[in-house]
């Protein structure tokens, strides 16, 4: 494997099997579809009448959700890092 | 509406119907389905062959990925902010 080329990672979703290929570590790729694959049993149970597309989309809602989240926690606290350098600049 | 049970929202992502029901404001909700969907018809057209499962199941990694980093650069801002306010007090 050419570690610029990135590798191509085997994993399965949901009984689907999906060849990931990027310039993450392997072991990197395989615990994303470990986390998507648990967020997709989850839904599942709860609603077992729900198609796979369905699930799928459910969670990656979620997913948006949470990222949409934390980027804005990360934009507040990046302004909070920018004022108390500038205190600790000027003090 | 009543407020504290929150609001039933009604979005589409790639030709199919969702409701959702949650607390956050119907605005947001419609947000993060559009964002949700336009990924969706991206890698949509770029592998027309892949079924709807597939094209959400590789949005949600995707997500599930920015998340992933995101959330490492989250906690190491909160350390940096934890010793510049360590600095910060001393001085």
């Amino acid at each position: 494997v050419n570690p610029q080329e990135g590798c191509r990672v085997r994993i399965e979703i949901l009984g689907q099997e999906y060849v990931i290929k990027g310039t993450d570590p392997p072991e990197y790729i395989e615990m994303l579809a470990k986390s998507v694959s648990q967020k997709m049993e989850q839904i599942n149970r709860q609603h077992p009448s729900y198609t796979q597309t369905k699930v799928a989309v459910l969670v990656a809602l979620q997913l948006a959700d949470e990222l949409s989240k934390i980027r804005e926690d990360y934009e507040k606290i990046i302004e909070e890092l920018k004022v108390l350098d500038k205190i600790h600049k000027s003090s």
